[in-house]
């Protein structure tokens, strides 16, 4: 294996871990930090949470999950290529969607109209990591995971390369991240919006398409292929795309907007979240002791402990639990003489 | 037979219909308005409107339906005994409760709340005799049936005799009615409460149950007979109960209030009704044309129109549009050659 | 209508009531029996006690309730031909089989074996219209009717005529109801078991075949015309068959035993009765005070009140409370912070 | 990686396995016994027996399986630092559990009353590896292994260490293993009955809680330091806990015996095990042919090839079996034209 | 009640039954019709024959039988003021549907070509009530009920009057059939259109909505009282409609047919009947001993036997059984020790 | 590890690909291969289709999934001792089923009938791996691989060794493969039969049984040894067994056939494929914009599109698809003021 680039990340040079603890002689940091996240009990719940398709039938249809081992194996390939740490890009993009809510894109707008003070995945998932996980101790990661993990954000308009260094992870690793997180879901979700019958590969932007390529894994090698070439022209200061794939990329999220995630058939089961977590929010404030761990309440108040608990269940967890707070179920009585 | 006795209401001498209409030949007017109730589309989804458990799963416990038949039963014992007119006490009786809401007593308190000006289900019952019925033409039934319906409350305190003229029914009829209305409750009530495993014969009071007999069918045997002798012996003046025999009367009824209606455990699922109401409340209001008549909405405005709407549901309809409207369905999409 | 024959019975010479009552200016008391008997819960039971195949899908199969009515229309066809009492004789077709177990011949097998003294369903049918219709209080009917209710008897070997006059019911009605309840079970359980694929009509003793008649009706009429000629040639001593439609009758029910009742495909399911009478004869006895109805066991003990309350049970609620009682159920706990 | 203890088991050293066979090249005999295991049928099935909590609806509550992934893992953890044989205490924690029947302790109680000659489960796992395993052959462990799986006992009252020396395992790994499993349960089990709603963390014994720690994983790192501290303390010669920490453990065993494996309403649904257990040992012994092993029951008797077959079965077979065997199904006829 | 006028029919003129059979004393011929009809099996079956939308869930929309009844109570009414025979106008409109098959229209097309020589329902309900029913020996109805059975033909084209003599039924009670058979479903199809949310009412024909009313229950008033009057002034030589309501009759039948019969959309599920049918038609007539009557397939040959069979079948019948027939189901092994 | 033998095929000396592509530094071709055979949706697939029954209840049954493991792990045995390749060995085993149709050996009779020019599920098996997967890209495999798939051939007859050199693979460790397949299904196809109850062990042919032994480990052991005594003793010239062994496993073979996957109980369901696989080309082809890859559709055309699509369904998906196709499901409207 060749080896690492001067610019890349090292787990003998990290910052450290949130709270001080003696490392492994086996395995570096950064690898540890990876298989904390892919053990951890938020990381296995990602499973259940879809995407951008409510719980379908077929199995092929993203999840969080699967989102996220693609977002990985694009971060490590373009990482791999640049000689940069594979572990810790790994690290990040699996660690990165941690804190999403259920009902995806839905859910979040719903949780962060109800919280005080709003609410954002990417720092849900920096809480989950430092301290909802492992009973209430977190995964004590390094820095750099933790900062790459909290440095990702996505939406309608942010570009994924070419922030002020402030705003941008402070890796190179990072950076990969946020860029591997767009080209997978721009592409990935194109192909289930077509399986799910939603949009047909004819209606994609022509321009953009003619840029990128005819197909998803055409556009995604296209991309990543560009990413590796802008970055070694830069000499690996930053990672960055050229002006004319990060355009048609913009344009094909733009499209992918317009057309699956505001959608009114695609996402009209989705937007029920606004009922199912405004419903949840008020129950399980009547009734904290029943649902919400005692200690965030104590610490860090209602509001906190009832969107940790929100913002972790799965889409399956939420209707489950809505169903039984809110629909009326038939009387169960005794079968003795005086029923016959 | 026996001749009426003249006191009794009479069909020749009614004071007419809502809207004037030439009568029938063979059926008297009061015999034709029971028919008009039978056959409306209200009366028959009495039937699933459960009374106190909700939708229990064996066929002994009572619904609205089967109440409005015991209280007819009991009511025509009264009136038969006291030569009055027969089918005028069964009509007034089979459509007393006919503007109940779905979910017993809870359903009716959510309603009243949502309601600008409050809901009274009398007041219900009346409007679809009189308005909604027969595809918005009404029953055009006659004055003392209407009458009859219209006076008729029940609740925690209200006397079932003794009222002042002008708050009581104008016929006797009327008043057998509500009369008949209390003790079919108080007595079937303990009943299914019993049969749910919710109560025990042994814990009713002592010193009514002494008064009034062991058994249900004691009981009522025991307050018709009051009720028939009280009256007689006050000339047909008005329907009467002895002091003794309305006093324990009213502390079973009193029982039963504590014991079952706001039993915590029996109507946990019947309290579910806020909920379901509320929302079903608000997503109606919001898309009146797919769900409300539109000639309701034109001419007595949106309130009017929900509250038509959400009062007439059965139990199992109100929670089956819940569903639909609030629970996220699974995307089901096409099954081609990308699927696999 | 023609007056009835000298040899009928009639209600105002009937012995009497159980308990003496005053009897009804309209109804007859014979008439006023049936009516109690079709309004009695045993009744409405009979429908969900299936006769030969357990709980079949199609709705043509015979229950206790369509064989009961059959057996009635057949035994009315009789008394009417010969002047004899129509509705004695429907109140006695009516209620012969009231006290029927669930799990028809099966379940009558283990009760026997299950309750000390045994169990007889002709003796159960009248415990429950003297004792326990009605809250306990029985239907109080006359004595004819329970005679003709008390002396059925059926079985693979007894004569339906012929009897010692000791042995038969003492009224002509009663005694066709015994060999009207032969007619219907000998000719519709063949037509059930061809329609279940047990039997092919080709199967059947050609002899007795050839004496009765190629299909169900066609042997129905000619045992009906053979009575009421053979009844009618005895001058109306005592209900009579002709020996050769008696033989081919007898022979006709002891195929019926060897392929079908017999059978051990046929009543494969049935036989597990045995499991689900005894699993719940022993559950029940062991708590008495959730199960049995208190004032049997103080009066008449535990036995008497399981047997009572098994005997009771339709088909659906043995086996529903035998699940309740002897299946696990998944454990239900709490959806709190600490199951995500 | 450090060199082995002197007192730590050698796969080279071992005594030899049940059947004399050549050694793998590659893996030494140990590891081997521990892949077998692995691999085996009864292995696989422990994910399918319940341990406290009948087949829950949540994924979170142990198994069989996990609770032997959990002994496992505690178990290595002490035998590395230790430096005993790792792979040769995998094995036996992960053979230790293979005999377990459905349904918990309490279907361990009504096989012990239905054999003759009563069961244990320790004895069943060895008869697991030697006989059952491998269509008759079994898994042919070593000696140590087979010794480890044997020695395993708990219940309520047994101490983990202190044995005497021809009572405890004959290796420091097999010692290992019965205190990891005590460790283990001790702590899950308290966790999965917070879970379920059974118990609150602060009904926990104060003074246990107070020497142990406040939560599962901190009393699990006390317990195991406690065993390594005083097991070096002693030099290896066996496994020791110091007296406090030994008191307090088994304090927390009394109270979970107490609160959870005792409690009425938790086992409520394992109870109906005996029925379950019972039904079926009668059942199959009627029918042999149909259910057992002819070579067991030719060689060994009827009575062991039942045990073999109802202690093999997972919680859901035996339901499953059950429900065959005892509910009666509905009767499915053919579909022809009588049928309209 | 007034007298017959002259031109109705009478049950003792009339020219006789099918096969020679002595009259009842007490019910004459044509209401001994209509009740035999009304206990015919295939007179059930009409319930579960859905007429436009297959199976619904609500308990409103129409079926073969609700869409007879209603026939039926308009004819009544028409005869009624004509003076004709009442029960013979009933027994013919209850009689007309009987022979419809399985899914509405898309099951009639679909037999007709499948049937050599064409299917045609009112010639299949003769046949129901000539041979079919009672096991073989068909109800044997007097000639005017079946002259009007056989006369009935209704379709996208033909006019309900002023037919040919030969064409038309050949008493004015049959005639009456077929002109409420078109007021009925030309009314009732447009309410469960509306219900079904297939059409809006304010798409109606506007010219014809401004003749016949503004609602169902107006419309049928209008077109019974056109007939009535038309009628009478032709002095009862034969049933009419006034050229007027009948042009906009007739317009709204065309647009309903168009909008309704079909809209593709309404009729999606009905139009699996091809396959369905298709199916069936080819398995049943390959194992006809297994599905057919054997009598039929003698005397008749496999065409009619299988029409017959086919024909006959409710929607839910000929589903379940095509299922049986079609779709796999999993292997339902033995549960030995080997499965284990 | 030993060195390969000179017989053995290497990767560095393949014929290369079915396109040039760079080889990867790590990962030999042949391994490869079987990595991206592992990782093809195609081998996923392999899981849900069944062997002989048709969707077992129980997990033992074998799938095409485990089939093709077993094949594996019993040609990497011989493959390892003969020291030929084992990945190769491996990749062409995992690989020799991919091209099978749902619903086993019928489902592959109906789709050679189907398609024009007949199907063989080893040529769709190249053509899987050639263009299908990877979104039409397909494998792009080595020759070795592709060369030992496409020899593949199984059937009623042809002899696993000793075929014409053009006929056999190329390399040796093709035709492991196809004894190897011969060995694993004849072996564990008669497991199966067992368990599910089909076959009794002591039907076996006796003679067979005597030579190969007395079960199936005992017979496959047997059979690897032979294969691989008589390979060496021909010096790896080809693929061997002696003729005792191949009479006697052919004979087991010729059993098979007759008593399970010709067993007319057995294979009931699956003979219903052809209705299934039927219909379904029938509907495909009328609405191929709906269902098929336009690319094929306009490259192969229209039989290939569905001979590919069809081919690739699991046994769950055809049925799915069959019964959204064919069977009616019930109108679902609004639920509105006028559904009351």
């Amino acid at each position: 294996m060749e080896a690492l680039a001067p610019q890349a990340a090292r787990s003998a040079a990290s910052r450290g871990r949130l709270h001080p603890e003696p490392e492994d002689d086996v395995r570096p940091a950064f690898q540890h930090d990876r298989d904390r996240i892919i053990h951890s009990k938020a990381f296995r719940r990602l499973k259940h949470k879809t995407q951008v398709f409510f719980a379908p039938a077929g199995d092929h249809y993203r999840t969080r999950l699967t989102h996220s081992l693609e977002v990985s194996q694009i971060a490590r390939t373009i990482a791999k290529v640049l000689r940069l740490h594979e572990e810790l890009t790994e690290a990040i993009a699996l660690g990165h969607d941690l804190g999403h809510t259920p009902f995806g894109h839905a859910g979040e707008k719903v949780l962060d109209a109800l919280v005080p003070g709003g609410f954002r995945h990417y720092e849900q998932s920096l809480r989950i990591v430092d301290v909802l996980e492992n009973d209430g101790r977190g995964l004590n990661l390094t820095w750099e995971v933790r900062d790459g993990i909290g440095r990702h954000s996505k939406g309608k308009r942010g570009s994924p390369v070419g922030l002020d260094p402030e705003k941008r992870a402070a890796t190179l690793e990072g950076q990969i991240m946020r860029v591997a997180d767009l080209i997978a879901y721009v592409n990935h979700d194109i192909d289930d919006a077509v399986r799910a019958g939603v949009l047909n590969e004819s209606e994609l932007p022509r321009d953009a398409a003619a840029v990128l390529g005819p197909s998803s894994s055409a556009r995604i090698a296209r991309m990543v292929k560009d990413v590796v070439v802008e970055t070694r022209n830069g000499d690996l200061s930053e990672i960055r795309m050229s002006e004319p794939i990060l355009d048609a990329t913009l344009a094909m999220r733009s499209f992918l907007f317009d057309a699956v995630y505001e959608n009114k058939e695609a996402t009209a089961e989705f937007r029920k979240a606004t009922g199912i977590l405004g419903g949840l929010w008020e129950k399980v404030r009547e009734r904290p002791d029943e649902f919400l761990d005692r200690r965030i309440v104590e610490t860090d108040g209602l509001d906190v402990a009832t969107r940790d608990f929100l913002a972790g269940m799965t889409d399956r967890f939420a209707v489950t639990l809505y169903e039984r707070l809110f629909i009326p179920k038939p009387w169960v009585g005794p079968m003795a003489w005086n029923q016959l």
